[in-house]
């Protein structure tokens, strides 16, 4: 049964939101309006920086030799910012013990596939430049942004770049074809996304590329000879089936792989850790095992 | 890379070893000749018992009244034993600190399905007749011990007796049609199991019985309700789609779920954590999620 708290949020989320199948521009506004309202640990100190030219939030959640979180945000390709999800961002990064780099890419319509790709991959590559070991940083992200993390993955692999130590992936949206048929199955019990908005939001993103572009459905691509990832995801949400693809296609590919799929879970509920114990659970369940990556074999 | 033992570990198994496709009844001499080859823990007492009417090996893994491990041995429902596993299911045990109680289950074609149900039903039962707690109670298995701890979990929550804190399914075959595509995928990577196998002893177990039977094969059961399983599975196995299958509908049925998916890792590798690392990592990761289930809401 779910808990008042989390009962409170879905009666929240089903009696409005912004709307991704409309036009983009307000869907971010209003995106960020809702990001607004989201707490940040009033002792971590945010400051405005950049990497490589893309803009960035950089939280002090660790000290500055220690590694680094680079945190994609949520937000469907076309919303959402490093400022919005700074808490999250931040919370992750002191479970980690790691300085926190959350990255505003390029967003659609404005800038479609693969200018979010190219961004992340030039902000890890300044932090490789800037002299942070592989082995110590960890790349992150939510929605959209876990399946850009997925994808900054293949890509660095692909180019034969230093792997970081894992990946993290918060109920990605790792298939814009939307096909799973879990997509359909968990309609009705979704209350923050919507098949219809994913849609549209594909359609800004890929321009004129096809939605099975393994680096823009990075379920598409060849997952083998990545770093560890660990998958979370909420059973009440239209994208399980995105992260059990992940799981399954990477692990098949002989990529270590932890899927938690958590009852009752809606979208990212990491985010409201202040709210949800599960929330809570799950960043410090994540803490324990990216730190073991980090002092694994390539840490 | 495969390590030097995971490299001998393979060689041995593609020298030779039981044929599942054969006569039954030499399969499974030849797999308890394999099996008393595999080291037990010389700390601890091993002692011949029963639950029930059923015959049990128990192991002094943990203080009388701490719990109890219940562990269902692998050998496709037609081979192993209680004996035979002894090593694996203490090895459990003592990560958990729990007494362990492995049982004889009743094997196929001699008692087909659903007997090996109902003694593991039996045996579970009569530990709470004996007064411990369901909360303090994890069911384990590898194989077709693992669908057979699944069956058995979904068999107690439709006849409403008390669930016990957690499943534990190693490398668990839960799907007894044999459908899934990485059955064929794997064919070539997996040293220990062929589809002919599987095939052959789901026939001696099933007898009259379709297939697809909820309680033979699992992954067609309503698997809402269960409390939290833990599933582990290599990516070098022909099963690892029956390990995705169970994470997906488990989850999707608001059941908490990890899956961990082990790069190289064969068939029930942690039965060889006395030679490979990620086995006895494993071993002790499950030892850590599954006592936090006990001391969990319902433990």
């Amino acid at each position: 049964m779910a808990s008042e708290a989390l009962q409170e949020l879905i009666a929240g989320m089903r009696a409005g939101g912004p709307d991704f199948s409309a036009d983009p521009v307000q869907a971010r506004a209003d995106f960020e309006a809702l990001l607004a309202t989201m707490p940040a640990d009033p002792q971590v100190t945010f400051t405005a920086a950049q990497l490589a030219g893309v803009p960035t939030l950089e939280a002090d959640t660790g000290k500055a030799d220690a590694g680094a979180l680079l945190y994609l945000h949520g937000g469907a390709y076309i919303a959402g910012s490093a400022a919005g999800y700074r808490g999250l961002a931040a919370e992750i990064g002191k479970v980690l013990g790691l300085p926190t780099h959350a990255i505003d890419y390029r967003l659609a319509p404005e800038a479609p596939f693969p200018a979010a790709v190219y961004d992340a991959v030039a902000a890890y590559r300044e932090l490789l430049a800037r002299g942070v070991p592989a082995s110590r940083i960890v790349i992150a992200g939510d929605s959209a942004g876990g399946g850009l993390a997925l994808a900054t993955l293949v890509y660095l692999k692909q180019e034969g770049i230093d792997l970081p130590a894992a990946g993290y992936l918060l109920s990605p949206w790792a298939d814009l074809s939307c096909s799973h048929p879990l997509i359909d199955a968990k309609s009705n019990a979704d209350p923050a996304l919507d098949k219809a908005g994913l849609i549209a939001s594909a359609a800004h993103y890929l321009g004129d590329q096809d939605a099975d572009h393994p680096l823009a459905s990075p379920v598409n691509a060849d997952l083998s000879g990545l770093p560890p990832l660990l998958v979370q995801v909420g059973s009440s949400e239209i994208l399980l089936g995105d992260a059990v693809m992940v799981a399954e296609r990477a692990g098949a590919a002989e990529t270590h792989v932890r899927l938690e799929i958590y009852p009752e879970m809606l979208h990212v509920f990491q985010s409201f850790h202040f709210l949800l114990p599960e929330g809570r659970a799950a960043l410090d369940g994540a803490g324990a095992f990216l730190k073991a990556c980090m002092e694994g074999p390539n840490g």
